[in-house]
């Protein structure tokens, strides 16, 4: 890489960076906790926020914002949920960025929302590199994907706040060590929470809600 | 994005693709095919690939490009087969471009090789935009990531010209209908191949083998 091409690249972050500071401040002014949820496409990034939509859905009120290269099919199935949900759509941009994030949060009335979950689009290299303003970044790794991951992709891991391990329901027909797993997380990056989990069954959601709801009281 | 985004990521493919083409001709002057393989982390590229080296090595001289954001653990698989491979690591960048591809042909000797795989980065979006000089793009989607992938992710499916579908061992296990698939595939590209396969027990790799073999003859 050239060193012009390494400036403009950090330029365009140092701006991204300013503008998701901004949308932290305000989101914390109105007392709205905002989770960005990053995973390879198929890890399950709208099942695990469905199953937490559907835990708060009567005690806290939620939106959601549906980040993708095209279509509505993951928003579609927050709004049959009866829950309120931005769609937006890259065009082949392979993350979202702060102005993006920031575009939405116009539109709501942040004074009716206690939590906002963000879904990036389905990649585990680019989302890493641009902040959104979410005061917690989340990263799933699910079982199919293998144990291996975090040394392939690092930095989304060593910049996530939670990793969720997910479809811990299909452990018995892979290879993943789920034991050691939590010990990989801590040897690139030491307060990240671990959370094994199986979106599909429910095992050991609780204490990823906790988790969660910590935040939010 | 800005005309000047635009403009500026035009002329980067521009260049991009004038620099594959001249690998692509030069490939087939020396009669090497050279297939690039794409698809989310954990997908089974490099299961996929081991597979066909296993099935082709003694018939044919076969050598391996990996890309990856960090690491070698693909790299060390394929050579602990006593099979050549160069690894490509990004720094962070999330697909390989044709300049990291030509530099890495440039290392070998083509008069001795047959058949080159690429292993591209784990990433459905980046990939897709950068012609390396391939003759044949491949993806791979696996059964646990969904079969709603195309609708989500549909520009790598439309310019691939074979679409394996790995690790149908697990299909009992998640919903996925496979087959509906081929005809979602064809509705978004007509003229591609579709390969349901377990890298795993070698289930429905024949017809993959049968596919790449009728190329090399």
């Amino acid at each position: 890489m050239s060193a012009k091409t390494v400036s403009v690249k950090e330029n365009i972050l140092a701006a991204n960076t300013e503008k998701a500071e901004q949308s932290r401040k305000l989101l914390s002014s109105r007392n709205v906790l905002m989770v960005n949820v990053m995973s390879s496409p198929g890890s399950g990034k709208t099942s695990l926020i469905l199953q937490t939509v559907n835990r708060f859905r009567h005690k806290y009120r939620i939106a959601v914002i549906e980040g993708d290269i095209a279509s509505s099919i993951d928003t579609d199935k927050i709004t049959r949920q009866n829950i309120p949900a931005i769609q937006i759509n890259t065009g082949g941009g392979c993350h979202l960025d702060a102005r993006m994030i920031r575009n939405s949060l116009d539109t709501m009335d942040l004074g009716q929302i206690d939590l906002i979950f963000i879904e990036n689009v389905g990649n585990l290299v680019c989302t890493a590199d641009f902040d959104l303003g979410a005061h917690k970044n989340v990263v799933i790794l699910s079982i199919p994907e293998g144990d291996d991951k975090p040394y392939k992709y690092p930095v989304i891991f060593i910049e996530a706040d939670a990793v969720v391990v997910n479809k811990t329901d299909v452990l018995p027909h892979f290879d993943f060590n789920l034991d050691d797993f939590p010990g990989i997380i801590r040897g690139l990056n030491p307060s990240a929470k671990v959370f094994p989990v199986s979106a599909k069954t429910g095992e050991g959601l609780d204490s990823w809600f906790s988790w969660i709801e910590e935040m939010l009281m």
